[in-house]
C-alpha cells in the first residue's frame, strides 16, 4: 500500500518557461527508459518477487522512489509549457527562437494535454508495457536494472547539455546523483545474489541440459564477416567471464543443417504448394 | 552488405507438429526479448558505432549471426504449424489434447501467416522497433546486451521445459549454447571497455558537473518504507562497485521541496484555473 | 513524493490457482480501464492541477491509492499462476479442465514474466500511455474519471462472474465497493465544481465564440438514417441539459456545402493529378 | 448499410494554407478523442446494443453523422497542406514563419500521404481501435461519450485559439456547435435510461454482492495524504450523488492485509527461488 | 456525408453460438486485412483524391461499402459470441468441445465488450491507422487496394474452412463474392489509369532523374546466395514488364563503397568515440 | 544462414550534416514501407514459402539485398546528424535555418540514439511487425511486393526532392534504381506463377464454393452515392480482368437482411437489455 506526501523529492522549478524543452523533457518521462519505466520495473519486479526479506524490499522501496522522480519530472515539464506560442502568428514576429520553440514544441501538449505533462516519450509515442520485464529471475532483472540506469542516466547528461537553465540543470544534477546511486546498487545487488548462493552467470545457472554443445558452441566465436577485427578482442580467447571454459575463435563458421525444404501446407490454407499432378520441381523450379 | 547461404545454422525441425506450443515458441522469435530484437539490436548498434575495428566488427558480426537464428526459429514454427487443428468441430472428438491444441493455437497463424511464422510475440502482438536500443555508448549498450541474452536464454531455458519433441529440444540446445556464448562474450567485452580506457562505471563516465550532490545522493540508499530489511544488503554499506564513493543508509528519507504550486494557465487553453476574481483558495479549497 | 507500506491495502490471496482466470484478471490490471489506468490517470491530472487545494489533493489522494490496488492484482494473479500445466503432454491427461487451463492461459506469463503478473491486458497487449487523459480542464476530467470507474466496476462485476474462488471473489468484491466509492466522489466532485463557480457543461464553458450556430446546430438533433425511432427519446425535444437551449429534432439532415473539388497537388510530391495539358474531366472523368 | 453523398455537412476550406496547423488539425481526426474515435465508439455501440429501438437508433445516427465530420476534417487538412515548404532551402529565406512551419509540419503528410490527411493523432502516432470501448452497458458507454465529447469540444476550443484563418474557424464554429449538442444529448440519453428503468448509477447497478463492504469501503473517502484539504470536498461527507449512501471520512486509512509472502516457483521457470537446501531467510534475508 | 439504413447490406445471423469462431472471425474486422482496414483505406484515398470526377467517386463508393460490411461482421460476431462459458467450471464438464472453446474465446470479448464485437484483430490487437495508406498516387494506391482484396479473400476463404456453421458460411460466400468483384474492379482501375494516360509504372513514372543507373541497376537481378536457382525465373532476363528495360543476371553483386567509418561524435552526447589523445586503431581496434 | 561484408552495396556519405532531413529520411528506414519492411517481409514469405526451388530463393536474395538498404539508410542518417544543434539556445541565434532544423528534427536521434539511426519512421514511431504479410499464397503476397515496392519508390522520389545535397541524392538515385527493377521483378514474378500454372486470380483461385453468388455479387459496381460517375470507368462494364464474368453496373444497390434484433446477452454480463419483465419495446422504444 502507498502514501504520499505533497512536497517532492527535490525542486523542480525552471528560471523560465520552455516548450522546445518541455517536449524533449518528455523522453526521460515517458520514454523507454524514462521514469514511468523504472518505477513500474522494479515494483512489478517486487510484486512479482518470490523471496521474502531484503531484495523484495530493495525493490520496492526504489520503485517507490521513482514513483517521485516521475511527479518531479510531470512537475517541470508544466512549468516548462507555461507561455508558449500557440500560433504560427505568434511565432512569426521575425524572431527565430519563437520559431524554433514553435516547430520545435509537441502540439498535443496543448491540445491534448491543456500545458500539462503527458506519459508519451519526446515524439509523442505513449509509454506501454513492454518497456519493462519482470522476468522472476533475480539475475536477469537486475542486470537489466543496471541498464536500465546507465540508459537513463545517460539520456538525463544528454538533457543536460541541451539547455542553459539553471533550475533544470540542478533538477537534473540530482537525478544524475541518484542515478549513480542506483547504477551502483543494482552493481552490488548483483554481487549480493551471488555472495547468497543464489543466482550465477550464465542466466540461468540452474539449467543444465545443454552440456553436449559446450565445448562447440558455448565458448566459441563466429566471426561472419571476412576480416578478423574481431579476433582481437577480449572475447576472442581467454577464460570465459563465467569461469567456466575458454574461448575460442572461428573465423569460418559453418552451416550445420541442409536447406530446409518444407512439406506442402494444408490445401485449406490457400498457400502455394508444389503441384500435387507433377513434379513441383520441374513446374515450379 | 549481406550475403545468405541456404543451408540452416543448426538444424529446426520437430518430430512432430504441435501448433500450440510454436505459439509460444513466436515468445523467442518475436518477442521484445527474441532473435528478432537481438539481431536489430546488434546491427543497430553496429552501424551507429563511432569506433571504427573490433567493436563495430563483433556487434556486426553477432548481429548477422541473430538473423540466421530469427531463420531458424521461424523455420520450426513454420513445420510446428503443420496438421493443425483448423476448427472447433476437429477440436471436438473427445480428445482433450487436440482441444488443448485448437485453444492454445494463434489464429493469425492460419488466418493471416497460412501456417508459417510471424513477426509477433506469443500473444500476437506485434514485434516493435522500441524494443532495440542503440545510444551510442558502448558501455550502456554492452550493459543491455547482457541482460538480452541474459532474458533471452531465460526464456529459451522455459521453453525447454513446455515440450517433450527431441528435435525441437535440441535446436533448443543450440541456441542456449549460444546464448552462453554471448553473454560471456558482452561480459568480456566490457571488461575490454574498461581495459582499453573507454568508457568505466557509472555511465556516462565523462559526465563530470554533479559533484556538489555526491555526498548525500550518489552513494545513499533511501529507504521508503517502514522496515529495514533493505539495510542488510550489500549497497546500503561499504564502497560501492564504481570504487568512487561509500555506500550510506537513510532509514527516513526527507522531501527537499515544498508542495509545487503551479501558476495559472494560458486561459485558451480552457483548463481550470483558480478564480482570477477572488481568493482561489476561499473558492475552490 | 511516495512512501509504502509491506502490508496489502486488502487480501489478495485465491483458495487455488487457475492461470486460466489470471489471464483474465490482467484486463483489470493493464487493460484499458484497468488500475494501471486510474492509478496514472488521477496522479497525472493531480501533477497537471494547477489548482491548489482540495481538487488536487483529491486528484493525487486516490491515485495513490489505485497504486495499491495494481500491488493488489498484481499479487493475486502471481498466485493464481501457480502450478500451471506447462506442456501439451501436462494438458493431455484425458481432464478437460487442465485441456481449458492450458488453451486459455497465457503463454508470456510463464515465458516472459516467469509465473508473474505482467503489465497487459487479457490478451496481452501492453497497457499504454494512450489509455489516460489528463486534460487540465477538471470537469472534462472529472467525467472521464466517473467513466473509468463505471467501465471499471462493469469489469469486475463480470469477473467475479468468472471464477468460483472464494478468496479472488472476496478481492473482486472489495473492489466493486471501492469503485463503488470512486464512481459516487468523481460525481460529487463535479457538484463541487459547480458550486465553487469553476467549470460548467457544456465544456469547456468559457468558449463563447459559436454563438451564430446556436439556433440551427447547438440543440438539434440529425436524424442520419430512415425511420424515427430515435426521435422518441429525452433528446429530441425538451430543455437541454445545460439548461441553455431547447432540444429540436431535424430528420432529414442537409449537406451545407457542396463536393470538395481539390487543387492540383505540388508536382514534386508525384500525387495523380488532373492532366495540365488538358481537361482534367475529359480525360479522366 | 451506409450510403455518401458528395456533398459535405459543412464547408471545410481554408483561406490559406498553413501546413503547421494541419498537423494539429490532425489530434481532432485521429487523435484518442478525434472524430474516428466517436464515430467508430457510437457504430460499434449501436452494433452491439441488444435493445431495439431508440437507443440503437441514437447510436447509429450520431456515428454516422460524425463519419462525416471525419471528412470534412480530412478534407480541411489536405487543403491546409498545399504550397509547403519541402525542404530546408525553402525554410531558410530568413523567414522565421517559413522556418516555423518547416519545423512544425509533420513530415509524413508529404513523404507518406503525398499532401493529403492521415489517420493518426497530432504527433503521427496512429489511431487505434482501443481508444474506443463499447462495453454492451449503455450507462457505462453514455458517460463515456459525454466525456468524449467534452475532451473533444475542449480540443476544437484550443484550436480554434492556434490560427486565424477565417474559414478553419468557420468550420470549428460548427463543430464546437455539434460537439455542444453532442454533450447534452448523451446527457439527456443518461436521464432517459434512468426514465426507462434501464440503468442507474452506479454502473453496473444490477450487481449485488458486495453489500458486506458497504458500510466500510463503498462510502469512505480515503485520504492518503497528510494534509485534510481533501476533506472540505464534497465528496468527504453528505449523501452519496447515487441516493444510496453517506459520505464518510477516514484521514488515515489503514492495510487491511499482512505483507504477502509468495511460495516458491515451479523451478522449471528458473526464477529466483529461496534456497530449498536451506533456510531461505537466513540465506538471502 | 454519410447516410445509415437500419438493414443489412446481407444477412449476418450464424446457425448457433462459437465463441473462439467469433474469435477468429476478429481477423477480417479489425486485422491488418479486415474490413476496417479497407472501409477507412478507401475512404482516405477518396478525401485525399485531387482528381474530381470517376476515380474519387470510386474510391468513396466501394469504401462506403466497405463499412457496411464492417457492420455485418460485427453483428455476426455479436451473435457468435451468446451462451459462451464463462468460467473454468463451465468448460470442465468432462466436454472437450466446451474446453475448446473456453480455451479458444477470447476474454476481453466478454470482460471489456460485454459478449460484443471489438475493433481488433483474433488476437485482441487493437486496429490501428498504420494498416491503411492512402499517398496520392493512385497507381501505387490501386495496386494496395488490389493487394488488400487478395489478402482479404484469401483471408475470408481461409476461414470459410474453420467452421460448419450454414449461416457462418453464407455470409462469407457473400464477402467472397465481393471480393472477387473488388480485386477484379481494382485491377480494372489500374487499366483506367494507363487508359486515360495518368500513371504507368513503375510507381511514380514522372521521376525522371535515375538515369545514370538505368543499365546496371534498374533491371538487373542480383542474386547474393549461392546457387542460380533464381536465374531461371522470369525476373532475370527478358524484358521487363515496365517495357522500358531487358532483366540482366548478376550471380555475383559487389559492394560499391568501402566500409564506411563515420567521424566522431558531439562529446556533449556521451557517445564512444575514438580516443581524441591518442591513435584510436592502438587503443581500441 | 547470412554472413556480412563490412562494405556498402552504395555510397552513403551526405556532403553536409542537415538533421532535419536525418528526421525525414527515417520514413524509408523504419516506415511502414521502408527498408525494414521489404527486408523482412521478403524474408519472412521466403522462410515460410513451401515451394523449394526459384521463388524460395528469389524472396531470401531480394530479402537479403534490402538488408544491405538497411545498412546504408542508417549509416546516411548517422552522418546526417553530425554538428546538430542540440538547444534552443543555439537555434537562436537570429538565422531561421537553424531554428528550422531545431523545430525539424527528431529529439530523440539525441537523446536516445546519441546521434545514430533509429528504427522508426520520420515522426519516431517504432518500426512494427505488423507492416509486414508473409501470406503463404505467392500471388497475394508479390502483389503485395509490387505495391511496397511503389510506395517505397514513390516515398525516395519525394525526399528527392526534398533536399540539394549531391551525396544524399546519389544515393536516393541508386535506391529509385533498385526499386525499378524490383517493382518490375514482382511483375515478372506474378507473370512466372501464371505461367507455372500455380496461382490465378482473384486469389485464391482455388476457392470454388461461392458459385451462387456469382452473378449478382462477384462482377457488379455497387454505386453507393447518388451521381453516376463511377458508371464511367473500365470496372463498371465490360470483361472483368480475371477473365471469369462480366461487370455489371447497378446504380441504386439494396440491401438484402433486416435490421438486425439481437438476443439479450448474458445476464451475467450486465449489459443493458430489453426488460424481462414487460415488453421492452414498451418500455425502451
Amino acid at each position: 500500500m502507498f502514501g504520499h506526501v505533497k512536497d517532492l523529492q527535490f525542486e523542480a522549478k525552471p528560471d523560465g518557461p520552455d516548450a522546445a524543452f518541455a517536449r524533449r523533457l518528455q523522453e526521460i518521462l515517458g520514454g523507454k527508459w524514462g521514469e514511468m519505466t523504472v518505477a513500474n520495473q522494479y515494483l512489478y519486479q517486487g510484486w512479482n518477487c518470490r523471496l521474502p526479506g531484503k531484495y523484495k524490499d530493495l525493490l520496492l522501496d526504489v520503485g517507490t522512489e521513482e514513483m517521485g522522480h516521475v511527479e518531479m519530472i510531470a512537475t517541470m515539464i508544466t512549468r516548462l509549457l507555461e507561455n508558449a506560442p500557440l500560433s504560427l502568428q505568434e511565432a512569426a514576429d521575425d524572431n527565430p527562437m519563437v520559431a524554433a520553440v514553435y516547430g520545435g514544441s509537441n502540439p498535443a501538449h496543448f491540445i491534448h494535454g491543456g500545458g500539462g505533462a503527458l506519459p508519451t516519450d519526446s515524439n509523442g509515442v505513449p509509454w506501454n508495457g513492454a518497456f519493462i520485464t519482470a522476468s522472476g529471475n533475480l539475475m536477469a532483472d537486475f542486470q537489466l536494472n543496471v541498464t536500465a540506469e546507465a540508459q537513463g542516466r545517460l539520456q538525463v547528461a544528454r538533457l543536460f547539455n541541451m539547455t542553459d537553465d539553471p533550475g533544470v540543470k540542478q533538477m537534473l544534477r540530482f537525478l544524475l546523483a541518484r542515478d549513480t546511486m542506483h547504477q551502483n546498487m543494482w552493481m552490488a545487488a548483483i554481487e549480493q545474489l551471488k555472495q547468497d548462493g543464489l543466482e550465477e552467470m550464465p542466466v540461468p545457472d540452474a539449467f543444465t541440459d545443454s552440456k553436449q554443445f559446450t565445448d562447440e558452441f558455448s565458448y566459441t566465436y563466429l566471426d561472419f564477416s571476412p576480416g578478423q577485427d574481431a579476433a582481437q578482442g577480449r572475447w576472442a580467447s581467454g577464460p570465459s567471464p563465467d569461469g567456466k571454459g575458454e574461448f575460442r575463435y572461428d573465423g569460418n563458421p559453418r552451416a550445420h543443417a541442409p536447406e530446409p525444404v518444407l512439406a506442402p501446407g494444408d490445401p485449406r490454407l490457400y498457400g502455394t504448394n508444389p503441384d500435387p499432378a507433377g513434379d513441383p520441381h520441374e513446374v515450379a523450379r
